[in-house]
């Protein structure tokens, strides 16, 4: 099963997605990943996409998506062949908020290029939905901050209203509320799968 | 004026890089670059390209074109607003050469990738083509390979046809014969943008 967690900067995706793994790999075998980087070489793209002085958005959208066609392959794809269950921390749903809502590129053309390298579509995806105030406070209370952190208000709106139509259009999103205890959230995630038949 | 500078590896670009931007610096200012990596952060994706362990093929060709709008944004179109002559070895035609005629993607899908990030294009593409296996004699000689070089004799076959059929579509591609000594292709070089109005 392949299972992928969203939501702007300071949602609670790290923290849910540790505890989701070890209360999953209770029962089988898991393998925890995130994106951009997460596969062996990974290290100079996601320096890059998260530090660099890039000046295009044309060039963020395109090597979000090469890195993933390198996770997919390295990591993600070879982990579901063995019948692993791959729990990973942004997936195609953020390159789609981040770059249609927030930067402003056209949706069909993005989601062409997705559709092109013939990435595999999770089965579940996981929406931290929370205030995006709350979010930044949660965020800034970590210190430091990536390019897309160090954004204004307004693009982390974007990009909180982009996951939100997202989900509006699809069953394979579901919203958790990402405001809640950290004990309900998780509570609320591990009822969301278990409605989707997996078993704790 | 903005000049490129294509073929397949051993067949002289780098030499008559040099060669032509001595020639034309007398008159003018001239910036000779190249890609992939011709840009201030450009090492690692030059590094990852050419000696990764990269598994997909899209994974290139969306490295390349991102690699490509950085370089446009920060050397090439900068250069090209203060009145410079940029000389750049490899561009869009490597790309569709290597990537559709040697990787076998769509063209189609490539072109659209290339022509949705607003690329500038270049006004003289100098195509160097001689005997695939000459040049891989001559590129032989220098010792070392990266990925691309190390493919076989069937790939680099595949490229050079790509080459020559992207010549035959468009004026903008000039022939130049590569398999003559580094003068005569220096004077083809020159009498090409000579009758394309370069003052030497």
């Amino acid at each position: 099963m392949f299972i992928t967690l969203e939501g702007i900067d300071g949602c609670g995706k790290s923290t849910q997605a540790a505890l989701l793994a070890n209360l999953l790999a209770e029962r089988r075998d898991v393998v925890r990943t995130r994106e951009p980087g997460g596969w062996p070489e990974g290290g100079a793209l996601r320096e890059l996409l998260l530090h660099g002085g890039l000046c295009g958005s044309w060039t963020e959208v395109l090597l979000f998506v090469a890195d993933r066609c390198e996770h997919a392959s390295k990591v993600i794809l070879p982990a579901l062949r063995r019948g692993e269950t791959v729990i990973c921390e942004r997936y195609n749903d953020s390159t789609l908020a981040y770059q249609c809502w927030g930067r402003g590129l056209d949706r069909e053309k993005v989601e062409a290029l997705i559709d092109w390298c013939g990435l595999p579509q999770p089965e579940v995806t996981l929406w931290f939905d929370l205030p995006v105030e709350l979010a930044l406070s949660r965020r800034a209370s970590r210190g430091g901050c990536d390019r897309f952190e160090a954004q204004e208000l307004a693009f982390h709106r974007r990009i909180a209203q982009g996951f939100a139509e997202l989900s509006r259009e699809t069953g394979r999103i579901v919203r958790i509320d990402g405001a809640q205890s950290e004990a309900d959230v998780t509570e609320q995630m591990v009822n969301a799968l278990r409605q989707r038949g997996v078993q704790f």
